[in-house]
């Protein structure tokens, strides 16, 4: 291959001035402009500019009719450049076509935006992925899954995988998948509920990261059957207050661990990471709906759940009254809870439950759980659900359980807060709804 | 509750010699010696000893008639007893039962072993996963993750999850499970294969810890149908020696972090780490072949995979040849891997492909790619398989890939050959089988 040069990746290439260095990647773009073409490379991290001043280095590009994301391999002048892209750019290149594309891509990946709508853009996805604002939007939910361990296993946490093929639903309801399993009808789990519980008993501290199913014929931007949840059960706390502090670390670790490692996904993004507070407000439901009645004249009391757009009313509560993009609305009502809940003692129709709104949107449910044997049997049976098809998970309490509690985070939830993305399948790199099952 | 002590944990209490100190847990084991009752409390992290002297401190548990598995509050001075383990215990107790158990667990946990066949252990898991020799070792699989990701993510790689629910299988063949996808006959993923792949398009390097699911109606030791598949896929390789060498180095780091970070478990299973050399040895499929045949006088020359017990005979020779307990096996038929197995330039009827043999036993398989489109095409038309159903993997071959190669190793089955488990059913926390879905 000639002379050596330094192998480097794009985002290198500026700490190599003077010296011949070596990049690969995709020819993302090739223009000719007063008489020297550019060429632009996008390797797995960045991209980097080439200039070919004569028709011989470019050569190799036309023998090979080499097209828009061809894949390449350029030696070249690591050279100072003040007009391209981080200052720098190779010259004097030597081009190697390793894969020589003649179609181009069904949605342009060199120009600023993608520009496609949502169907396009999820339809061709295999290939807009690679447009380097879809891939920075994908690259922060790998770095929210770093934070989020990094947080909990400083805190003694245990990572699991527990099985998502289920005899049973987890969370109730019909709002599952059946799987045919040589011959026998069983679920895709809705949840790793019942498995974190248990392994409380076992490591006290548990956390997993992990796909969910939920078959809910939902046909929205807030929805999608399949997502990754991050979920976290501890033992031991007072009630879901102290689940609540757990979680205030492990948003602020996440958001931490995009600010440190991921600053150029961000601004190229132009997303704003919230300040975490050192305690995150929260609100009771009951005086949420009372701050709806008296902000927005909406009277929702009675109502067992908030609607999506109490949600962001509260969220802009939130953000004027205490400076915060995050907000717990604590107590949510018994009925609308599964029957693990933990009631709250002193006024049984709501719990000690949670979740967490993330401007505006839920992005974390979480509380306290029953933890007497003779609880669960007399949730059930108040919920009218039999006890038989439960009763493994109910051997974790009959041979004793400390109070416990957890939660889990829609890791689609957060990026889809994070950047602004108005649609969740944007939000993830290939999602599942009602019919999409490709790419 | 009276007097504050330090909250510790139990592995902590040796640190306080002297102090009030608060510990919480299972109560594991009650027994009285010689005047004094002794109490072993287990936490999430180990066990401590508590010596009561007097009745008195003994009556609350006596009043709640608390029995083994209670889970209790033990506050004491922490004080130098030689005889106990750690050579500290509590003293001058003041116990708070937190709840009550008075039914003896199904297997005692507080024997140094776990005495039970392997269907009572698995029946039983929700609590015999206490035990610490249990623990211990499903400990040891989160570890394994940990060193896995810290590794890949060191060298560049992106954290990807990707989707479970699927429209057509992955790996060909029949194995795979059938959902109900709102009336709709979808899959469970039997791999990330496509995925990874088509991700190497957008970050280079990925890899994603997740589950897979395999219809294979085995009965057997070595198989479970559901499991923790670690995989990786880098692009830019020479070819599948590229790969093998990055492999090398994520089994280094997983055994590396399983060294620093879990040596207690290690030393109570008993378990010793493999040296992992610089360079793996590796012999090719044919050599291996010819090996058994003048080893073990058994010809298998044209089979197109090798059988357990020829694994084992190879792991044995890698063992006395090379003194390592791993060992590559490289360049399998092409009849036995799957259409997007890189054929060797070579020798076309084997392949870029390898499996990593730990102790005797497949931990790991990978290799090269095909790259191009049009390889693509040839390979499903020979293999005899509709190209359409695949037409979106194919998008990221039509839109320029580079040579690229991958792993995929099984959790499970490296917990099981780590600490010698006859049964990789006791290699994971709830396993799945042809008839167990539950726990």
């Amino acid at each position: 291959m000639g002379a050596p040069g330094v192998s480097a990746r794009t985002v290198e290439v500026a700490a190599h001035v003077g010296e011949q260095v070596v990049i690969h990647g995709w020819l993302q773009a090739q223009r000719r402009l007063g008489g020297v073409t550019f060429l632009i490379v996008r390797d797995g991290w960045g991209t980097a500019q080439a200039m070919a001043e004569t028709e011989a280095e470019l050569a190799p590009l036309v023998e090979a009719k080499a097209g828009v994301e061809s894949v390449v391999t350029i030696m070249g002048t690591a050279t100072a450049a003040p007009q391209a892209p981080g200052g720098v750019e190779l010259r004097e290149l030597r081009i190697t076509v390793i894969t020589s594309i003649h179609e181009a891509p069904p949605v342009a990946l060199n120009k600023r935006e993608v520009k496609a709508g949502v169907t396009t853009l999820l339809d061709t996805a295999v290939v807009t992925n690679r447009h380097p604002t879809r891939r920075a939007l994908l690259r922060l939910a790998g770095g929210a899954m770093g934070g989020f361990r990094a947080t909990l296993t400083a805190q003694g946490f245990t990572e699991i995988q527990t099985p998502k093929l289920v005899a049973s639903a987890t969370e109730g309801g019909a709002n599952v998948f059946p799987v045919d399993y040589f011959g026998r009808q069983v679920y895709l789990a809705q949840s790793p509920q019942f498995y974190k519980q248990i392994m409380v008993g076992v490591f006290e501290r548990v956390f997993e990261v992990g796909p969910v199913f939920r078959a809910e014929p939902h046909s929205d931007t807030r929805h999608i059957n399949e997502y990754v949840s991050l979920d976290a059960e501890m033992g031991f706390i007072a009630n879901h207050f102290t689940v609540m502090a757990t979680l205030r670390d492990v948003v602020a670790g996440i958001f931490g661990a995009l600010g440190e490692g991921y600053a150029p996904e961000l601004a190229l993004l132009g997303a704003t990471l919230p300040d975490v507070p050192a305690e995150i407000p929260h609100i009771h439901f009951a005086e949420a709906q009372e701050l709806i009645l008296r902000l927005h004249s909406v009277d929702s009391r009675g109502e067992p759940d908030l609607a999506p757009q109490e949600e962001r009313w509260l969220g802009e509560w939130a953000r004027t009254e205490h400076g915060s993009d995050l907000l717990f609305v604590t107590g949510y009502p018994t009925s609308k809870r599964p029957f693990y809940t933990y009631p709250d003692p002193m006024r049984p129709e709501y719990t000690n439950s949670f979740d967490l709104l993330f401007r505006g949107t839920e992005m974390v449910t979480g509380g306290q759980r029953l933890h007497r044997y003779a609880d669960y049997l007399a949730a059930l049976e108040r919920t009218g659900l039999p006890s038989e098809p439960f009763a493994w998970y109910l051997d974790a309490f009959r041979y004793g359980m400390p109070p416990h509690g957890g939660f889990a985070i829609g890791l689609e939830r957060l990026v889809m807060q994070l950047i602004g993305v108005a649609n969740i399948k944007l939000a993830t790199l290939f999602p599942r709804d009602l019919t999409r099952l490709e790419p």
